[in-house]
This record gives C-alpha cells, structure tokens and sequence, in this order.
C-alpha cells in the first residue's frame, strides 16, 4: 500500500499540476488553455467555462488541503478574474464557451456551466475570503435550484409530453456542488439535497433487476425502454458511488455504504472489457446497440473515478473483492494514461487499449479529473494505512 | 468493368433493397423503422425524420429510375402518410425525431428534416402524381429558404457576433434538392440555386493552400482557425464532388469537371488510413487533433460516396488514377461492409476495419446512402462501358 501512496502522490505534484501551471496560464487575457498537445503546446485558444471552473477548484482545494502553494493560489485568482468578468450573462446565467479575449461563443445552454463556477469560486474563497467570490457563487447557487427542472431553458429540445425524462447527472452534482460550498449555505438547504440526492441516486436512477444505474428514468422514476433510457456509463456509476460513500461516512449509515460497495462492484463487472480490459464508455442495460460511437472506447476519467471507488470501498469495508478492484484498475490504467515524457495524463485511448488523440486536454479534459483523483486515491490508501475506517 | 456492374446492381436488388423491404415497415403505425439489428430484428422503435424521408425517396428513385415494383410504391406512400399526418409542427418545421406512435420527441432545430421530407415527397410526387405531396414538397422547400441564414431558430447556441460562421452542408443540400424537386419548381429558382451552390462549394469553401474543402468558414469566406473551422470531412466532399460533376455534365463545363476531379483525388488520398486502409471520417486541416472522438472510424457512407464520385470521375475522364482509386475503394469497403449473411451493409467500422456497432441502421442510418450509392455506381459503369461521355 505504500508503495501505491508514493506513486499517487509524486504522479499529483511532480507530474500532474506542474504540467498546468506551466502551460495552462494565459499571460495575455487571463484565464486558462485547455487545448493542450502531448508536450503542452497550446493546439487552440478557446476557453470553456467547465474547465475554467473546475481549475479554479483544483488549484484551491490543493492549495487548502495539499500545500499552501502562493503559485497556486495566483493561478486560481485570474482564473476568477477572467470567469468573473466574462462569464456570465445578464442573467447571470454561465456561458459556454468564450474565445481567447473572453467574448462568449455559446449560450448558456448548459447548467453545468453554472456548477462548476460555483464550485470553482467556492473553494477559492476559502483560502481567499472575497466577497465577490462568495456572493457569486452563493447567487449561482440558488440560480442553478430555480433552472434545475428546465435546465436548458429555451434552448430544449425536447417535445414536452411525449416522453418526460430526467437525468442522472444533475442529483449528482447537485449533492457533491452543495458539499464544495456548504461553507455558503444554509444547513438546511445542504441537508436537504443530501436526503434527495441519495433518495434518487439509490431508488430512483438504481434499477433492482440488473443492480446498475441508468442515466435516465421517466420524470415519475419508472424505466424508459429507449435509447436515452436504456443508456448506462459505468464510469458515472462508479464516481457516484464515492460521493455516496463519503455520504455515508458523513452519516454513519453502514447500510448504505455496504449498497454504494455492492452497486460499485457491479458496475466494474458490468463494464469491463474482458477481451482487451479497460472499462467501456457506453452501454445499453438491455445489451441493445448504444448510439454513441465512442461507446467503446477508454476515457481517463472513467478509469481514475473508478480507482478512487474502490480506493474508498476498499478502506472503508476492508474487502478483498474491493482491493483486488483496485489493483486491477491500477494496473489497466496507470501505465496506460500516464505519460511521464511530458506530464499529465492521456485523456482518450481506444478498445485496444492504444491513444487515440494525443492530447492532454480539450473542450471536455482540463486539470480536474487527474488531479482530484490522484489526491483523492493517495488521501484514501494513507487512511486505510494509519487507521482503516469501519462505519 | 462488367463485373462490377453486375456486383453492384446484384447488391441492390438482392442484398440491400430486400432488407428494407423485410424488415422497416411498421404494420402498426405506419412509417419506418431503421433501428435494425444485424439480422433485421427491430431493436429501438422511435423513428427520424432524416431517415423517413430518405426511405420514401430512395424507393421512388428505385420505383422511378430500376424498375415500377408495385411494393417500393405502396411502402413509399405508407412512409408519406406517416410524416404528412405526424411530421409537422403548426408553422410547417418539420420535426427531428418521433416515437413509434408518431407523437413528436425532437423539435424541429435541424433544417435537414425538412429537406429529407421535401426529397422524398418531390420523388413520390414523380411516380404518384397526388397534389399533397406536390405541394408540401414546394411548401416545404420555401420555408428552408426562409430558414437558410439561421436554419437552427431559436435552438441555436451560437452567440451571434462573436465567430460567425457557416457551413459547407446546407449548400450542398440545397442544390442536390433542387435538382431533385425541379419538377415542382421556377427554372429561375434552381437555375440561381445551382450559380450559388457552385461559387460557394468550388470558391468560399475551398482552399486554396491545401487542395481542400473545409465544413465551416466565416461569413464573409475567410478560414477561421477554430474547431469548426479547421473541420475536414473527406467523405463530405468526395459527396460533394460528385454533386458538383452532375452539374458539371448538366452545363457541359470542362472545367468546373477537371476541378472537381482533381479536389475528389486530393480528398482521397488525403483522408486515407495509410496504416489501416480507409478514409477516416473527421481531419484537422492544420493536422490539431479533431473534437470529434470518431473521428478514425470508418463509415458506410463515406465510402460508398468515394466509389460514387471515383465512378463518376473515371466515366467522365478516362483518367487511370480515377480508375485506380475506384478499385482500390471498391477492394476495401465491399468486403467489409457487405453483409450477405443477413443483407444491407454494416454502417460502423473502428479504424481497424472491424464491426464496431453491428447494426444495419439506427439514428443516422437507413435506407438511403447504400441504395443510392449502389444504383449510382452500376448505372455510371454502364454508361462507361457503353458510350464513355466526355463534357
């Protein structure tokens, strides 16, 4: 186990957020490039406002809980300097996506926008107590409560009435959002969307029959046989179940850890690709074809919230089936994504196991996924070695 | 060259149309289904508009131009009784995607389903003179062109003013429609469509530097180096390609063919897979990493189209390496994607040239590019073979 602690850890600071901070900064017009080529060179200059929230989140919650490093904290302030001063409509709703100079290129169509500058401003006020960032993230907040049952507002495309569906997503981080800034907000309101977001999460979105979670259910929680309906992404299953399980370590509730253990298991054994390993992207519950191209294909995400899964469900139950996971995905996926020539992780390899764009970031891949998993794997196995954890 | 006649027109008749007919009606409810499996079985029941209207068209085509089989008539005009009942909203926009019932899921953000119903009314209008598919294809047709400058409504996420750009399809489309329905149409509207579809394809899209053909340029024509704007899709313009070569013949002008013949050669080689045999779908033309994750997958119909327009080109121009690039097409793809074991060709390889999903059809595929394709490639040879055309 220590040898796993020392590797996560030097991959986080010697390998992983230097290669951010040294290509990431735009010196001209502030805020961060995420179009990053293997060796860091910046292939293009747009700017997404996912990214730069959740860059700003990582550099501060690395910053408060890893090591007050000055560089980090001055990356993660012009970060907010440039989300705070283009992103946002007069609404106040986030944009999603700007050029280099910060000119939005398109419309606030997407919630998540909102979530992670929320997230980002959030965790940068507590080591940095702005006002600002505070009162922004806070009205971002109550903001993303009033859109979230038409979260794409006028830009919906759905026919209301023929097929009501809800998504997964949106408990999701909701829950793990109202944990980022509950130091901003009423106990009331985190206490309550943590008794939602488990309620949904573990009866609604979880189907009893084949033990997994679908990405949508009809607005009353009952299954959609179509394509939206039928999809699963073992990866989102996997990650929500940690945030289920530091739920249940916040509560004491051993009943629903040993679920989250049970469902996270599962999932791993639903997804993997026995004949070249790795984790699938897409499937469809009913083994019907996803629609989803890219459905077979293994995404660095995917493989690092499963390796913090079952870090956390290894540590808080001690069960072999737990450890022997870990084990398994770490030796998938380290050597595979990790790529110590020029830092970071790759982000996309295909069912062969092999890159398939070579890049260390883009619209959708930013200094995130990595960083909070590496933190997250390393924290977890310190845990389990000083002192195991049973709930 | 006799061989590949009767292969293809042999493919058509026996492998491909076959299929459809078997396996896409839906007794119940009338319209088509296109998410077949493998076998046939229907495996999802929702239906797309793009794909209704292409059905109805290519079985008028076939009805029209291979052979008055009384069946391709009546499953057209039971394709035309489903979208003339279901497919509109009340301004006449034309609906993206339905359930099986007919009730609309996806709302008309995508001028393509109004041109694929166009198509295909236009068709059936040509074999089965009733005035409501005349005048609902002329309808239809008039409101895309109202539509053109901003064809998704108010479903369009682009911030106006920031990178204004515009796409290489909906030329494309126009003028293959307006060829399609000139029956229904003033002379002087197609006539004017065909000028502006040939400046825009040959000049404002084309690149001069590269040989090259983009999918997006600014208003005003310039390269915008962006995602969108460095987007290649060589199965784009080799289709394009052949359009332009139609028009080419149409006006006897030698020189609009020897261009289009030599941007067809450069889009081939250029998208070829050296390693693995294929074009690739989506390019960089500044060779940066593409968005697109499918972008190394090889299509259906970006082949089928290839072999269209290298048939065309050798016809048209005798030219050996156009002879050479329609054999070496033809010695990839037909292998591949045929599937005599259970008719219709497989839509989606991986880079490899394996089946990545092993559907006959689904969202974007149905009965339309391979019969098309087929019937052009077997009745171009024909022509080769019996009085080579020289414009």
């Amino acid at each position: 186990m220590l040898e796993y602690i020392k590797q996560y850890k030097k991959e986080l600071l010697e390998n992983v957020l230097p290669f951010w901070m040294k290509h990431s900064k735009d010196n001209l017009y502030g805020g961060f490039f995420t179009s990053l080529s293997r060796d860091g060179s910046v292939y293009d200059t747009d700017k997404f406002m996912w990214l730069q929230g959740r860059q700003i989140w990582t550099l501060s919650a690395m910053y408060d809980k890893v090591s007050p490093n000055p560089e980090w904290l001055l990356m993660a302030k012009q970060g907010a300097s440039f989300i705070l001063k283009h992103g946002r409509d007069e609404q106040g709703n986030w944009y999603f996506a700007f050029n280099r100079q910060g000119q939005p290129l398109v419309q606030p169509y997407n919630i998540f926008s909102d979530c992670f500058a929320a997230m980002g401003l959030g965790a940068l006020y507590r080591i940095e107590p702005q006002d600002e960032y505070a009162q922004v993230a806070r009205d971002t907040f109550m903001n993303i409560l009033k859109r979230r049952h038409n979260t794409k507002g006028i830009y919906n495309k759905s026919v209301a009435g023929t097929r009501d569906l809800k998504g997964f997503s949106l408990p999701m981080i909701l829950s793990n959002l109202s944990l980022e800034i509950e130091h901003l907000l009423d106990k009331r309101v985190v206490d309550g969307l943590i008794d939602e977001v488990i309620y949904e999460v573990m009866e609604v979105f979880f189907q009893e029959d084949s033990g997994l979670i679908v990405e949508h259910v009809f607005m009353d929680g009952s299954f959609s046989d179509s394509f939206d309906g039928r999809l699963v992404n073992p990866g989102h299953i996997l990650e929500a179940m940690w945030f289920m399980m530091d739920l249940a370590v916040r509560r004491k509730d051993a009943d629903l850890l040993n679920r989250c253990v049970d469902i996270a298991l599962r999932a791993a054994d639903y997804g993997w690709d026995e004949k070249y390993g790795g984790l699938f992207y897409f499937m469809d519950i009913k083994n019907k074809p996803p629609q989803q191209l890219e459905w077979d294909q293994k995404l660095w995400w995917v493989h690092l919230e499963a390796l913090v899964c079952m870090a956390k469900a290894w540590q808080l139950t001690g069960r072999p089936d737990c450890k022997d996971w870990f084990v398994k995905l770490h030796d998938y996926t380290f050597q595979r994504f990790s790529d110590p020539a020029y830092g970071e992780w790759f982000g996309y390899l295909n069912r062969q196991g092999e890159v398939l764009l070579p890049v260390k970031g883009g619209k959708w891949k930013g200094c995130f996924h990595v960083p909070r998993a590496l933190y997250q794997i390393y924290t977890t196995l310190e845990l389990a070695k000083r002192n195991p954890v049973t709930v």
